[in-house]
Protein backbone atom coordinates (compact mmCIF):
# COMPACT_ATOMS: atom_id res chain seq x y z
CA UNK A 1 0.00 0.00 0.00
CA UNK A 2 1.21 2.99 -1.01
CA UNK A 3 2.08 5.96 1.84
CA UNK A 4 -1.00 9.00 1.28
CA UNK A 5 0.86 12.27 0.86
CA UNK A 6 2.23 14.56 3.24
CA UNK A 7 -0.20 16.94 4.74
CA UNK A 8 -1.21 20.09 2.93
CA UNK A 9 -1.64 23.26 4.29
CA UNK A 10 -5.19 22.81 4.38
CA UNK A 11 -4.56 20.66 7.42
CA UNK A 12 -3.32 23.11 9.47
CA UNK A 13 -5.74 25.87 11.33
CA UNK A 14 -5.10 28.68 13.07
CA UNK A 15 -3.86 27.94 16.77
CA UNK A 16 -6.17 30.61 18.11
CA UNK A 17 -9.55 29.58 17.71
CA UNK A 18 -8.18 26.03 18.77
CA UNK A 19 -6.91 27.76 21.77
CA UNK A 20 -9.96 29.24 22.60
CA UNK A 21 -11.72 26.24 22.65
CA UNK A 22 -9.55 24.40 24.47
CA UNK A 23 -10.15 27.30 27.11
CA UNK A 24 -14.07 26.82 26.63
CA UNK A 25 -13.45 23.25 27.25
CA UNK A 26 -11.57 23.66 30.38
CA UNK A 27 -14.16 26.26 31.65
CA UNK A 28 -17.10 23.88 31.16
CA UNK A 29 -15.39 21.38 33.22
CA UNK A 30 -14.56 23.91 36.05
CA UNK A 31 -18.27 24.62 35.96
CA UNK A 32 -19.10 20.69 35.95
CA UNK A 33 -16.51 19.52 38.57
CA UNK A 34 -15.72 21.51 41.33
CA UNK A 35 -12.69 19.75 43.01
CA UNK A 36 -9.31 20.37 40.34
CA UNK A 37 -8.72 16.33 40.70
CA UNK A 38 -11.91 15.43 38.78
CA UNK A 39 -11.04 17.99 36.12
CA UNK A 40 -7.84 16.80 35.96
CA UNK A 41 -9.34 13.22 35.50
CA UNK A 42 -11.70 13.83 32.58
CA UNK A 43 -9.37 15.74 30.75
CA UNK A 44 -6.93 13.25 30.62
CA UNK A 45 -9.64 10.94 29.73
CA UNK A 46 -10.77 13.02 27.00
CA UNK A 47 -7.20 13.17 25.75
CA UNK A 48 -6.73 9.64 26.25
CA UNK A 49 -9.82 8.91 23.52
CA UNK A 50 -8.25 11.46 20.99
CA UNK A 51 -4.67 9.96 21.23
CA UNK A 52 -6.18 6.34 20.49
CA UNK A 53 -7.76 7.92 17.11
CA UNK A 54 -4.86 10.43 16.42
CA UNK A 55 -2.69 8.02 16.44
CA UNK A 56 -3.91 6.69 12.69
CA UNK A 57 -3.71 10.56 11.37
CA UNK A 58 -0.21 10.47 12.70
CA UNK A 59 1.03 7.05 11.55
CA UNK A 60 -0.65 7.82 8.24
CA UNK A 61 0.96 11.26 7.61
CA UNK A 62 4.12 11.50 9.37
CA UNK A 63 6.24 8.63 7.75
CA UNK A 64 8.27 6.94 10.43
CA UNK A 65 8.97 4.38 11.11
CA UNK A 66 8.83 1.82 14.33
CA UNK A 67 11.02 3.19 17.22
CA UNK A 68 13.23 0.78 18.31
CA UNK A 69 13.77 2.12 22.11
CA UNK A 70 12.31 4.53 24.30
CA UNK A 71 14.39 7.23 23.95
CA UNK A 72 13.91 7.07 19.92
CA UNK A 73 10.26 7.20 21.16
CA UNK A 74 10.43 10.15 23.06
CA UNK A 75 12.26 11.96 20.61
CA UNK A 76 9.34 11.33 18.15
CA UNK A 77 7.01 12.54 20.06
CA UNK A 78 8.78 16.10 20.68
CA UNK A 79 10.17 16.38 17.64
CA UNK A 80 7.24 14.94 15.16
CA UNK A 81 4.08 14.84 16.68
CA UNK A 82 4.17 18.17 19.35
CA UNK A 83 5.83 19.68 16.12
CA UNK A 84 2.81 18.34 13.70
CA UNK A 85 -0.15 18.63 15.75
CA UNK A 86 0.92 21.62 17.92
CA UNK A 87 3.52 23.82 15.96
CA UNK A 88 5.92 23.60 18.70
CA UNK A 89 9.05 21.12 19.69
CA UNK A 90 9.94 20.93 23.07
CA UNK A 91 13.33 19.53 24.09
CA UNK A 92 13.92 16.10 25.90
CA UNK A 93 15.40 14.78 28.46
CA UNK A 94 16.23 11.22 29.76
CA UNK A 95 15.88 11.60 34.30
CA UNK A 96 15.96 7.95 34.74
CA UNK A 97 19.19 5.58 35.28
CA UNK A 98 16.89 2.94 33.80
CA UNK A 99 16.19 4.69 30.69
CA UNK A 100 12.62 4.71 30.87
CA UNK A 101 11.65 8.06 32.43
CA UNK A 102 11.85 11.06 30.08
CA UNK A 103 10.69 15.02 30.14
CA UNK A 104 9.57 16.83 27.73
CA UNK A 105 10.10 20.40 28.33
CA UNK A 106 8.41 22.99 27.02
CA UNK A 107 9.60 26.74 26.95
CA UNK A 108 6.25 28.22 25.35
CA UNK A 109 3.15 25.83 25.83
CA UNK A 110 0.95 27.18 23.05
CA UNK A 111 -2.59 25.94 24.47
CA UNK A 112 -1.85 28.50 27.55
CA UNK A 113 -1.76 31.89 25.04
CA UNK A 114 -4.46 33.66 26.50
CA UNK A 115 -4.18 32.35 29.83
CA UNK A 116 -2.34 35.01 32.52
CA UNK A 117 -2.81 32.85 35.44
CA UNK A 118 -4.61 30.28 36.88
CA UNK A 119 -7.35 31.08 39.29
CA UNK A 120 -6.27 31.25 43.18
CA UNK A 121 -9.56 28.31 43.75
CA UNK A 122 -8.33 26.71 41.19
CA UNK A 123 -4.12 26.17 41.93
CA UNK A 124 -3.88 22.33 41.76
CA UNK A 125 -5.60 22.28 38.35
CA UNK A 126 -3.61 20.76 35.39
CA UNK A 127 -4.96 23.17 32.50
CA UNK A 128 -3.36 21.28 29.88
CA UNK A 129 -4.00 17.74 31.03
CA UNK A 130 -5.41 16.78 28.13
CA UNK A 131 -1.68 16.71 26.56
CA UNK A 132 -0.94 13.59 29.08
CA UNK A 133 -4.09 12.15 28.01
CA UNK A 134 -3.19 12.06 24.13
CA UNK A 135 0.16 11.16 24.69
CA UNK A 136 -0.23 8.22 26.95
CA UNK A 137 -3.27 7.34 24.69
CA UNK A 138 -1.66 6.96 21.44
CA UNK A 139 1.22 5.35 22.89
CA UNK A 140 -1.24 2.70 24.30
CA UNK A 141 -2.04 2.06 20.66
CA UNK A 142 1.53 1.60 19.69
CA UNK A 143 1.31 -1.04 22.56
CA UNK A 144 3.81 1.21 24.69
CA UNK A 145 2.32 1.39 28.60
CA UNK A 146 3.30 5.09 30.19
CA UNK A 147 2.52 6.99 33.07
CA UNK A 148 2.06 10.90 31.85
CA UNK A 149 2.00 13.79 33.89
CA UNK A 150 2.91 17.26 34.11
CA UNK A 151 6.09 17.39 36.33
CA UNK A 152 6.15 21.04 35.70
CA UNK A 153 4.03 24.17 34.54
CA UNK A 154 4.46 28.01 34.10
CA UNK A 155 0.68 28.84 34.89
CA UNK A 156 1.64 27.56 37.88
CA UNK A 157 5.45 29.99 38.20
CA UNK A 158 7.43 26.91 37.58
CA UNK A 159 10.25 28.38 34.60
CA UNK A 160 9.57 26.10 32.30
CA UNK A 161 6.34 23.64 31.64
CA UNK A 162 7.36 20.37 31.73
CA UNK A 163 5.81 16.78 30.79
CA UNK A 164 6.63 13.61 32.40
CA UNK A 165 7.00 10.01 30.30
CA UNK A 166 7.43 7.19 32.45
CA UNK A 167 7.51 4.01 30.09
CA UNK A 168 5.93 0.57 32.10
CA UNK A 169 6.87 -2.69 31.37
CA UNK A 170 5.31 -3.09 27.20
CA UNK A 171 1.89 -4.63 26.71
CA UNK A 172 3.20 -7.81 24.65
CA UNK A 173 5.20 -8.31 27.87
CA UNK A 174 3.35 -8.63 30.94
CA UNK A 175 0.33 -10.49 27.96
CA UNK A 176 3.51 -13.01 27.01
CA UNK A 177 3.82 -13.64 30.70
CA UNK A 178 0.73 -13.71 31.43
CA UNK A 179 0.35 -16.47 28.84
CA UNK A 180 3.55 -18.38 30.14
CA UNK B 1 1.31 52.38 15.22
CA UNK B 2 2.83 50.08 12.94
CA UNK B 3 0.75 46.71 11.72
CA UNK B 4 1.97 43.08 13.26
CA UNK B 5 4.12 41.17 11.18
CA UNK B 6 1.53 38.67 9.05
CA UNK B 7 1.27 35.48 11.01
CA UNK B 8 3.97 32.70 10.65
CA UNK B 9 3.28 29.01 10.24
CA UNK B 10 4.02 28.39 13.80
CA UNK B 11 0.59 29.97 13.99
CA UNK B 12 -1.09 27.27 12.39
CA UNK B 13 -1.61 23.75 14.54
CA UNK B 14 -2.97 20.60 13.05
CA UNK B 15 -6.35 20.38 12.32
CA UNK B 16 -7.35 16.93 13.23
CA UNK B 17 -6.54 17.66 17.00
CA UNK B 18 -9.00 20.85 17.32
CA UNK B 19 -11.66 18.47 15.21
CA UNK B 20 -11.23 15.74 18.05
CA UNK B 21 -11.17 18.73 20.95
CA UNK B 22 -13.95 20.07 19.43
CA UNK B 23 -15.84 16.69 19.28
CA UNK B 24 -14.77 16.11 23.32
CA UNK B 25 -16.13 19.50 24.03
CA UNK B 26 -19.34 18.42 22.50
CA UNK B 27 -20.05 15.10 24.03
CA UNK B 28 -19.25 16.85 27.55
CA UNK B 29 -22.15 19.32 26.81
CA UNK B 30 -24.14 16.24 25.96
CA UNK B 31 -23.57 14.58 29.07
CA UNK B 32 -24.32 17.69 30.75
CA UNK B 33 -27.55 18.38 29.13
CA UNK B 34 -30.62 16.48 27.62
CA UNK B 35 -32.13 18.81 25.82
CA UNK B 36 -30.64 19.57 22.55
CA UNK B 37 -31.37 22.67 22.37
CA UNK B 38 -29.51 23.62 25.85
CA UNK B 39 -26.33 21.83 24.01
CA UNK B 40 -26.88 23.85 20.93
CA UNK B 41 -27.69 27.37 23.26
CA UNK B 42 -24.26 26.85 25.01
CA UNK B 43 -22.12 26.04 22.12
CA UNK B 44 -23.24 29.33 20.81
CA UNK B 45 -22.59 31.32 24.08
CA UNK B 46 -19.56 29.38 24.22
CA UNK B 47 -18.46 30.41 20.38
CA UNK B 48 -19.66 34.08 21.77
CA UNK B 49 -17.06 34.16 24.19
CA UNK B 50 -14.54 33.13 21.85
CA UNK B 51 -15.36 35.40 18.75
CA UNK B 52 -15.77 38.61 21.18
CA UNK B 53 -11.43 38.04 21.97
CA UNK B 54 -10.33 36.55 18.12
CA UNK B 55 -11.49 39.35 16.43
CA UNK B 56 -8.74 41.62 17.80
CA UNK B 57 -6.94 39.11 16.71
CA UNK B 58 -8.36 38.82 13.33
CA UNK B 59 -8.05 42.82 13.29
CA UNK B 60 -4.18 42.71 14.12
CA UNK B 61 -3.44 39.62 11.60
CA UNK B 62 -5.54 39.91 8.75
CA UNK B 63 -4.51 43.52 7.28
CA UNK B 64 -8.43 43.98 6.43
CA UNK B 65 -10.06 47.79 6.15
CA UNK B 66 -13.02 48.68 7.47
CA UNK B 67 -15.97 47.16 5.26
CA UNK B 68 -18.51 49.54 3.62
CA UNK B 69 -21.84 47.13 3.71
CA UNK B 70 -23.04 44.21 4.89
CA UNK B 71 -21.98 42.20 1.78
CA UNK B 72 -18.17 43.60 2.15
CA UNK B 73 -18.49 42.23 5.60
CA UNK B 74 -20.03 38.94 4.75
CA UNK B 75 -17.40 38.42 1.77
CA UNK B 76 -14.72 39.40 4.46
CA UNK B 77 -15.77 36.32 7.20
CA UNK B 78 -15.92 33.85 3.97
CA UNK B 79 -12.64 34.59 2.38
CA UNK B 80 -10.45 35.89 4.97
CA UNK B 81 -11.85 34.92 8.51
CA UNK B 82 -13.01 30.86 7.47
CA UNK B 83 -9.41 31.04 5.94
CA UNK B 84 -7.46 31.92 8.09
CA UNK B 85 -9.11 30.05 11.54
CA UNK B 86 -10.46 26.51 9.69
CA UNK B 87 -8.53 26.72 6.54
CA UNK B 88 -11.17 26.54 3.94
CA UNK B 89 -13.62 29.06 1.77
CA UNK B 90 -17.34 29.07 1.60
CA UNK B 91 -19.15 30.18 -0.89
CA UNK B 92 -21.55 33.52 0.34
CA UNK B 93 -24.77 34.03 -1.68
CA UNK B 94 -27.44 37.23 -0.69
CA UNK B 95 -30.77 35.56 0.30
CA UNK B 96 -32.73 38.55 0.88
CA UNK B 97 -33.89 41.96 -0.98
CA UNK B 98 -33.20 44.02 1.50
CA UNK B 99 -29.15 42.80 1.05
CA UNK B 100 -29.17 42.11 4.98
CA UNK B 101 -29.29 38.15 4.61
CA UNK B 102 -26.64 36.39 3.45
CA UNK B 103 -25.68 32.47 3.40
CA UNK B 104 -22.42 31.09 3.86
CA UNK B 105 -22.17 27.70 2.18
CA UNK B 106 -19.93 25.02 2.83
CA UNK B 107 -19.00 21.99 0.69
CA UNK B 108 -17.03 20.77 3.45
CA UNK B 109 -17.29 21.13 7.14
CA UNK B 110 -13.55 21.26 8.84
CA UNK B 111 -15.08 20.39 12.27
CA UNK B 112 -16.68 17.04 11.13
CA UNK B 113 -14.05 15.27 9.50
CA UNK B 114 -14.27 11.87 12.47
CA UNK B 115 -18.21 12.74 12.74
CA UNK B 116 -20.12 9.82 10.44
CA UNK B 117 -23.35 11.52 11.45
CA UNK B 118 -25.18 12.36 14.38
CA UNK B 119 -26.66 9.92 16.61
CA UNK B 120 -30.38 9.06 16.45
CA UNK B 121 -31.18 10.60 20.30
CA UNK B 122 -29.56 13.85 19.13
CA UNK B 123 -31.67 14.62 15.64
CA UNK B 124 -31.88 18.39 16.81
CA UNK B 125 -28.29 19.05 17.90
CA UNK B 126 -26.42 21.64 15.72
CA UNK B 127 -22.93 19.94 16.21
CA UNK B 128 -21.02 22.90 14.97
CA UNK B 129 -22.94 25.93 16.81
CA UNK B 130 -19.78 27.54 18.25
CA UNK B 131 -19.00 28.79 14.33
CA UNK B 132 -21.88 30.81 15.13
CA UNK B 133 -21.41 32.34 18.28
CA UNK B 134 -18.06 33.29 17.32
CA UNK B 135 -19.17 35.12 14.11
CA UNK B 136 -21.80 36.94 16.48
CA UNK B 137 -19.63 37.86 18.78
CA UNK B 138 -16.68 38.79 16.29
CA UNK B 139 -19.37 40.99 14.68
CA UNK B 140 -20.86 42.47 17.89
CA UNK B 141 -17.14 43.67 18.76
CA UNK B 142 -17.56 45.46 15.22
CA UNK B 143 -20.73 47.35 16.03
CA UNK B 144 -22.79 44.69 14.21
CA UNK B 145 -25.54 42.94 15.78
CA UNK B 146 -26.77 39.80 13.99
CA UNK B 147 -28.51 36.09 14.29
CA UNK B 148 -26.20 33.77 12.99
CA UNK B 149 -27.82 29.83 12.30
CA UNK B 150 -27.54 26.53 10.68
CA UNK B 151 -29.76 26.73 7.93
CA UNK B 152 -28.63 23.49 6.40
CA UNK B 153 -25.94 20.77 7.94
CA UNK B 154 -24.85 18.26 5.75
CA UNK B 155 -24.57 16.05 9.04
CA UNK B 156 -28.04 15.88 8.94
CA UNK B 157 -28.93 14.92 5.78
CA UNK B 158 -28.57 17.85 4.10
CA UNK B 159 -26.44 18.24 0.25
CA UNK B 160 -24.30 21.25 2.00
CA UNK B 161 -23.86 22.68 5.23
CA UNK B 162 -24.84 26.37 5.11
CA UNK B 163 -24.63 29.22 7.87
CA UNK B 164 -27.44 31.80 7.95
CA UNK B 165 -26.33 35.57 8.74
CA UNK B 166 -29.10 38.07 9.28
CA UNK B 167 -27.61 41.44 9.73
CA UNK B 168 -30.06 43.27 12.37
CA UNK B 169 -29.78 47.59 12.69
CA UNK B 170 -26.63 48.42 13.45
CA UNK B 171 -25.82 49.10 17.21
CA UNK B 172 -25.20 52.53 16.49
CA UNK B 173 -28.10 53.57 14.40
CA UNK B 174 -30.02 52.44 17.47
CA UNK B 175 -28.24 54.61 20.13
CA UNK B 176 -28.78 57.47 17.94
CA UNK B 177 -32.22 57.12 17.41
CA UNK B 178 -32.63 56.68 21.33
CA UNK B 179 -30.14 59.94 21.71
CA UNK B 180 -32.56 61.83 19.65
Amino acid sequence: MSRPPRRKDNHKISRELFVLTYGALVAQLCKDYEKDEDVNTWLDKMGYSIGIRLIDDFLAHSAVKKCRSYSETADMIAQVAFKMYLGVTPSVSCSSAAGNEFSLILDKNPLVDFVEELPAERASLCYCNLLCGVIRGALEMVHLTAEVTFLQDRLKGDAVTEIGIRFLRKAEDRKYRRNK
